[in-house]
């Protein structure tokens, strides 16, 4: 047992970690109990159900999410300077953040067909994370860097595709090296359509 | 207790529609005894183990994937052609084959981290099918419908992304005429820039 508690934000970095090598579904006052090694009353302090945990465990992956991905290219120029930027975080959250795996993209296989407060807010981090990218690729358009008849949504559906890919390839085809290269070349392909047209 | 017992095809059957909802991970001996309304005892001479039963259950998912999405384009002309029928019958898979969405999708986010003969097989069955995506492409290619400079492992990447994508968006962020809409745009994108170039 630990001398001294963990704060609730530490508790909560090791409970992201957790999740990502057992799925969201997989966490447990219990089991994060032993991993972080405090009582399970002590626990309990902090998180009154599994599904208290959980909800929690997903909204700071969320925060780490913004921290690694979305805040270090708050001071690049918007257009697909961006855009860029973005992807590159996100390679880096995907190889680095998490020891095993993107925790979203985890989560949307074991809560697509389980309805509750803990989907709805998986499909609003979701859907937050495709706007942003939609909103990118909007001020490209509006800075005449992409055509005006580019297809937002269709451009960033395609980009989140090519991130899907490179979560699966990576960990489970191919080198990260050879996934990522195929993915920058899938987004340079999509960048200099977008320039052309919709 | 069911009067008579399932043969080994119709247990397995359940079996990947149990996994489908509840991951392979899931799936035990006991759990699927009382889906299947068999003894647990009466299971165990068909699977001797969680690791067999996870095994043949995967194995049997890939002969339905072939059925489904494979065989029925094995007479269409192979390039471009079939290429679209095996999208249109892969369509048809995530759609309908099983209650809690594509196991192999599924199958990957829980195994990527957990080397053994599961991952293995899931890691041959992935590679097939991303194989036989490049093969229909090259012929495509050899046919002259595609740029001879077309790299068929990129295209296959890209193609492979969209239908994640698909997967993805219509369980969890937008409905499944939307996100097939969009998976068929990225599609035609990715066609009419085979035909130019690499």
């Amino acid at each position: 047992m630990r001398k001294g508690q963990l704060t609730h934000q530490a508790i909560l970095d090791e409970s992201v970690q957790l999740a990502s090598r057992l799925g969201l579904l997989g966490l447990s006052v219990g089991g994060l109990a032993d991993e972080v090694e405090m009582s399970k009353s002590g626990l309990f302090a902090h998180f009154r159900s599994k599904e208290q945990l959980q909800l929690e465990t997903l909204g700071h992956a969320r925060r780490l999410f913004i921290d690694v991905v979305v805040r270090p290219t708050s001071s690049v120029p918007d257009g697909e300077q961006r855009l860029r930027a973005l992807v590159d975080r996100w390679l880096v959250w995907a190889d680095e953040s998490l020891g095993g795996g993107c925790l979203f993209v985890a989560a949307a296989v074991e809560l697509d067909d389980r309805p509750g407060p803990l989907r709805d807010a998986l499909v609003t981090s979701e859907r937050d994370w495709r706007g942003l990218l939609r909103s990118v690729v909007q001020s490209a358009v509006d800075a005449g860097e992409f055509s005006a008849e580019l297809d937002p949504d269709q451009f960033s559906y395609e980009l989140h595709a090519l991130m899907l890919a490179y979560h699966h390839s990576s960990r489970l085809l191919t080198s990260r090296e050879e996934a990522a290269q195929r993915t920058r070349s899938g987004l340079e392909r999509l960048i200099s359509a977008a320039r052309r047209t919709g």
